[in-house]
């Protein structure tokens, strides 16, 4: 036999078994988004380059799949030039297209491109693949899903509000215990103001999330180290040490931050959303060191981490202004979430959280003793699927032993027997293969049992 | 505003309302593929060209998308190397992976892969885009969804007759009227044996094919030029004069190909698979003319044709041998069907067949007066949501005229409204926007109202 064949390493197929789970990781998103009033868009797998290059930075760039262009790539390009040309430079005359490396910048794309039939605010979700030529490693893919939903052309924080009672819904659906974490990027720049460090904001955040590893004396030597003024490390000490509920930590914000406009701000609007939340099932924290994207964001950032597995957040977001100005379209904001589903299958297979319905497949299976007892069989069959229930019939009448085995491969929980007997009664021998347990039924009455 | 962006010709982005309507078909034929007892697989969007060359033919290798290898693509090659390499050999240097064609080949090579996990026979289905690199024209697009459903690893013609009912009970849940075809390849190859005309086959079912446009003269004048002697055109009238029930139509051919083994083997196989259908909502018809694919096919030739909207093929299928053969394991026969799903899609449009259910989105809108107003509101709103409805609040005291066109845009056919009057009774001001009839209602009955 030739050598086996294989997929592109980062890649990965999904069986069965691992497709019912994630089909129910996506079902559950989708519909808690729809109940939010999101609504579902997709865009092609491949965009224009000229859309994805420049907007993930230099080390993105080259992370973007290329896609060489069809017939004559090279454009009757000569030798000499093609020598005098440095690759990045050739894969551009050579590729016009790429596969599309997140869902935001095709988000933004589409969002400009149809701005003339889009009801602002618009409140997309998109769940879609993307690619990215990363090394692969452990738990990092070359091609993988994104669950993404946001809001554009609305300021109000009442979006941020519904964008975490969305996650709070998920995870309780989900049965996962969850912290939804919050900071706000003005805090941040209130913070860096104060102290006159505005370039070092990233050290600080970064210096204060060790705390609990490190302990405060290491933290402030860090700081030192980042090149931190004394003085700035002293009027830092309250936000190091910041404990208690979140009012508390809002109190305590809200005089430190006394003197910078934008950094009140910042506290007024995690205030103004930790009041309108409602009763959430899942805690929320006031957490500064939440700095993700630093760069991107501009207003509240989010973040989730699993209470009950040692894991990385498995969900994140926030608000940005201008996402659309990079295509010419200045002046509208947004805010954001995105579910990481890989993280989430693998959380709900360490707490084994997936709802027995959700992964089986068929119900029942008729074993197949030769063409009249099949015949019998079909008839039943056809009552049977009329009614919903997911069933099948062997299809060859091949030895029971292949038969049943088939049916424990598929995890089927009824098996339905018609050998000579039964035919000539008009019954089916119904065993139950969880409790081994069987059941001479007549076959008019299957639908009941069932 | 700089100039709008655009995605790769051939390429589409879908509204929310062209995916709630492409939603409702993936589901209603993931549900019946289920109800069979097919299960979901999915595979990477790109395979190693390795996997992808040399299946499709000389023409399909060109029109696969070939992505260009990350980094220094060029491999050391100098440049007077590549500008003496011919394109298509220099595509195959710089690329190792392309964008899958079709959903067979990725099942084929998952099949060989993953043997030792499968329980055969192995019923798989698999709905997801491929990309070709085609000339993109009215209807035919560079990224589009197949939706496929095959068996492998059975010979049994009940096979055939399960994708059968499933194709009958799709459109049944469609409600769009088809006619199922079925031919099959045997019997084609018996009449090319019966008429010593082996090689003729195809163009002897391309000339009965047209009987009906051009009548029985201009088609025996056709396979006269075909080359086809007038002794074996003699033979080929029954055949091209064949009318009457599939009963009556199988009599005639089981006469005509009396001499022939494997024609008489295609007469039983059709005639075993009608026998064993049940009752159909959809009428099939023995159609000797079908023979698409026809190199590929080995037995049961598939086709649906919608009876009240003018369109191609909307479904097709067909038994093949030895599909996993390419790939180093040989023996196992397999049949399959596919739905085309972007066919089906103007199918219904055309016919207006999209139940409501699955095209509305939201079903009520809180209309946002400041907020007092929407802190009752969002109380409700919770409410609501937890009951399953579908709902929103507009995120900024915005006017009012621009709400209500933000709820028509959105055909949201629920608004509910709180003003200042309505917040101090603790009601609700519900407009029907289909009727435009508005009930004042108490803000706790507002869920039995819905």
């Amino acid at each position: 036999m030739a050598q086996k064949p294989s997929i592109p390493k980062g890649t990965r197929d999904f069986s069965p078994v691992e497709m019912a789970k994630r089909n129910y990781i996506f079902d559950t998103i989708r519909e808690v988004y729809a109940l939010y009033g999101f609504q579902q868009i997709e865009t092609p797998a491949m965009e224009n380059l000229t859309t994805l290059m420049g907007k993930y930075g230099e080390e993105g760039d080259k992370l973007l799949f290329k896609i060489l262009n069809s017939g004559d790539f090279l454009h009757g390009m000569t030798a000499d030039e093609v020598a005098n040309t440095s690759t990045l430079k050739l894969a551009a005359k050579f590729c016009e297209k790429g596969l599309r490396y997140d869902l935001t910048v095709p988000f933004a794309r589409y969002v400009v491109q149809h701005r003339e039939e889009l009801a602002l605010p618009f409140k997309r979700y998109q769940i879609q693949p993307v690619w990215r030529a990363d090394r692969p490693q452990k738990g990092r893919y070359r091609e993988f899903y994104q669950c993404d939903a946001d809001v554009v052309g609305s300021e109000s924080l009442l979006n941020e509000v519904e964008l975490m009672q969305i996650i709070d819904t998920v995870f309780t659906r989900f049965g996962v215990r969850v912290c939804i974490k919050i900071n706000n990027r003005k805090i941040l720049t209130g913070i860096a103001e104060m102290i006159g460090q505005a370039d070092k904001i990233v050290d600080i955040t970064v210096a204060i999330d060790k705390l609990d590893k490190i302990g405060l004396d290491a933290v402030n030597a860090e700081l030192a180290e980042d090149g931190i003024p004394a003085d700035a490390i002293e009027k830092l000490q309250p936000i190091i040490n910041l404990t208690g509920s979140n009012e508390e930590k809002l109190a305590t914000m809200r005089q430190v931050l006394s003197d910078s406009e934008v950094g009140l701000k910042g506290v007024d609007e995690v205030a103004f959303i930790l009041s309108k939340l409602g009763n959430l099932n899942n805690p929320i924290e006031l957490d500064l060191t939440l700095a993700r994207g630093l760069n991107y964001y501009t207003g509240a950032i989010f973040e989730v981490k699993a209470l009950d597995v040692q894991i990385g957040s498995i969900t994140g977001g926030g608000r940005y202004d201008n996402l659309t100005g990079i295509f010419g379209m200045p002046g509208l904001s947004g805010v954001g979430i995105s579910f990481g589903a890989d993280r989430i299958f693998d959380v709900l297979n360490q707490l084994d959280l997936y709802p027995k319905e959700a992964v089986n497949a068929t119900q029942l299976l008729f074993v197949n003793f030769g063409e009249r007892e099949a015949d019998f069989c079909l008839q039943i069959l056809a009552k049977v699927r009329a009614a919903g229930i997911r069933a099948e019939i062997y299809p060859d009448a091949s030895k029971m032993k292949k038969q049943m085995a088939y049916a424990n491969a598929k995890q089927i929980p009824f098996v339905a027997i018609v050998g000579e007997t039964e035919l000539a009664e008009g019954k089916v021998n119904l065993k139950n293969m969880t409790t081994g347990e069987q059941s001479l039924i007549n076959a008019d009455s299957i639908l009941e049992y069932l």
